[in-house]
């Protein structure tokens, strides 16, 4: 069976990271036998450019017709005049909401080569692994009323909700223990349930949830004490599931533990393993176009498109020891660079992957 | 003139590391001629075990009739199945509103004598000091409409809003350009402007109150980035203002950064220097009543009563100077202990300040 895989490299350094990733899927297709067919399309800023809004209607169909969908990044300095829905990140936003892509799974894992790269204490982190379950078509993010408004006075207001239904929380929760299970069968979920109703909501369904996993062990923390637990004992942490606003905090502090955020990638799961696959880092403006931005984050993003929507796991281990075969070389772009290793740019970093295969 | 102080100690360790500041406070008065007449009242769990709320109507009015209010920590496992309304949270967040605090400073300082204590590398965290400015009586915390509510489907829906006018957003940024100019002339104002409509009219605000203090630079960050930046290099901040929400998630990461929470102090003012003054950590039920609690972040808290609600800030200078003393001759309370540091009880770190003055 044939799967259809679209390519939406963004903005900024997206395609050039992009580029990378897709040599390493032609590989896996010309020389592994991976039956994909490939697609590109414009989102973000450059769809705007081009077509005056961010997500294309054509790109929208696209995206719904794939299996799977492999992202750069978007947006850039030049945009964030506009109004939010005309800005890159709706692109996105409208994909994982159009798409279904509720589910979020972002991996904080340092690689011992790159333990160095760190600000925390070495004994704080070394075998850090940590999986951020983020639900990411709800909440803050998505919920209704919002806007801004002008009151009778004359002064301006600011409104979002924060929304979650029971089976909303539900599904995400169910995600969190499956994927506990194949891990260290411990889940964390992130609330602010002393002060907020909707979380207090959140609290009880994962409480209930839980309930079908008695081999997984579930604790309750608020958001403040997480993020500062993140910083004083990362390494508490197995599964951590939490709703789409903290998600994006905590993750990308999580994310930042390691030191090497140029390395993490990150699904965004459907209810049927369809998925969009990204970075988690952004588009970086300031080092676009030059060459020098890292691939892997990218390239390692395709073994979870290959694990989650391919069903190609075998290949995804591939990828991934390509990857730590490298590193043990001692390549490094500029963002990891350590005294003792070879500085290398985007395209050299892709290459050595794709001989590592 | 003789200013009113209201004793809260709250919950948990409340108590005992509150009973250590107010050796304080009366040391200043007998001593220093610091004209104060000092008042006690319940709150959080402690006031609910005694009256059924958790901020009772006497406690309230004496409140209202104080300068300034100094408070311990509230909350504790036995009251987390309460509903919101009654939990000891709403004790703290019912005196935040009705007293009108809405600047809530709260430095994030590397006490030298403690530099061990962080999880972060020496060379990331050394002089760290920041100013967290968080807005206290806005946002989500108090936004209408909130609740849970059954759908016609059966199915239960939270709902919290975040909420935010330009007054209210203005005042907090006045506060924080304000306090930049006492310090390194930076504010980084951080927001969702990127997603949420709410914090783009924050941004707005933030940048027009920005043009009235040419001196001080101001930069924009979106929330995500700056729990990341905390992480990667936390010393490019001066002053941080932000919403309640996200002030609540990066004020303890901050905190967690000098790794001695015990250390930080807290204030939240209102429009006239009327202030309510708090350790930044919890109520820790953990170790509650075994004496062995730090009391100096709530003696800190004094300095900053001092300084700012009772304009006597050669006493605050002289407070602050004498914790540094009980750090400079090797004293430590068990959460800051360290290799060739004597470790003390709460009392006794509390009558060793005492003799430091
Ligand atoms: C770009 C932005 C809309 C997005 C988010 O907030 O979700 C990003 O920060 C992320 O975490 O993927
Ligand atoms: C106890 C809780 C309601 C409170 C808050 O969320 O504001 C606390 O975390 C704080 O930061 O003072």
């Amino acid at each position: 069976m044939s799967h259809s895989v679209l390519i939406l490299p963004g903005d900024g350094i997206g395609p050039e990271i992009v580029a990378e990733a897709v040599k390493v899927l032609i590989t896996l297709r010309d020389e592994f036998a991976l039956n994909i067919t490939l697609e590109h399309a414009l989102v973000g800023g450059a769809a705007y450019e081009a077509s005056g809004h961010p997500l294309p209607p054509a790109t929208l169909d696209l995206a719904r017709a794939a299996d799977a969908v492999l992202l750069g990044a978007v947006g850039g300095p030049q945009w964030e005049a506009l109004p939010i829905a005309l800005r890159p990140e709706k692109g996105l936003l409208g994909l994982r909401g159009e798409l279904g892509l509720f589910a979020n799974l972002r991996p904080a894992i340092l690689y011992p080569q790159l333990a160095a790269a760190s600000t925390l204490k070495p004994e704080i982190v070394a075998g850090l692994d940590i999986l951020i379950v983020r639900e990411l078509t709800g909440d803050i993010y998505f919920g209704q009323p919002r806007g801004i408004e002008t009151l009778p006075s004359g002064e301006k207001r600011g409104l979002n909700s924060m929304v979650y239904t029971e089976s909303e929380i539900e599904r995400i929760c169910h995600v969190a223990f499956a994927a506990a299970r194949q891990r260290q069968h411990r889940v964390c979920s992130v609330d602010k349930a002393n002060v907020l109703e909707c979380t207090e909501l959140w609290r009880e369904v994962a409480t209930r949830v839980g309930r079908d996993y008695p081999d997984v062990q579930l604790n309750h923390l608020y958001v403040d004490n997480a993020a500062m637990q993140l910083v004083r004992a990362p390494k508490q942490f197995d599964v951590i599931v939490t709703g789409n606003l903290f998600g994006d905090i905590l993750s990308d502090a999580a994310a930042m533990l390691t030191g090497s955020i140029g390395m993490l990638p990150s699904a965004s799961l459907d209810a049927n393993h369809k998925g969009m696959y990204e970075p988690i880092h952004g588009s970086a403006p300031d080092i676009a176009g030059r060459g020098v931005a890292n691939p892997l984050a990218t390239i390692l993003s395709v073994a979870m498109m290959l694990r989650y929507s391919l069903a190609a796991p075998a290949l995804a281990d591939l990828v991934e020891k390509a990857v730590v075969r490298v590193l043990d070389r001692g390549l490094r772009t500029a963002d990891i660079a350590a005294a003792g290793t070879e500085t290398v740019g985007t395209a050299q970093m892709g290459d050595a992957v794709i001989t590592a295969l």
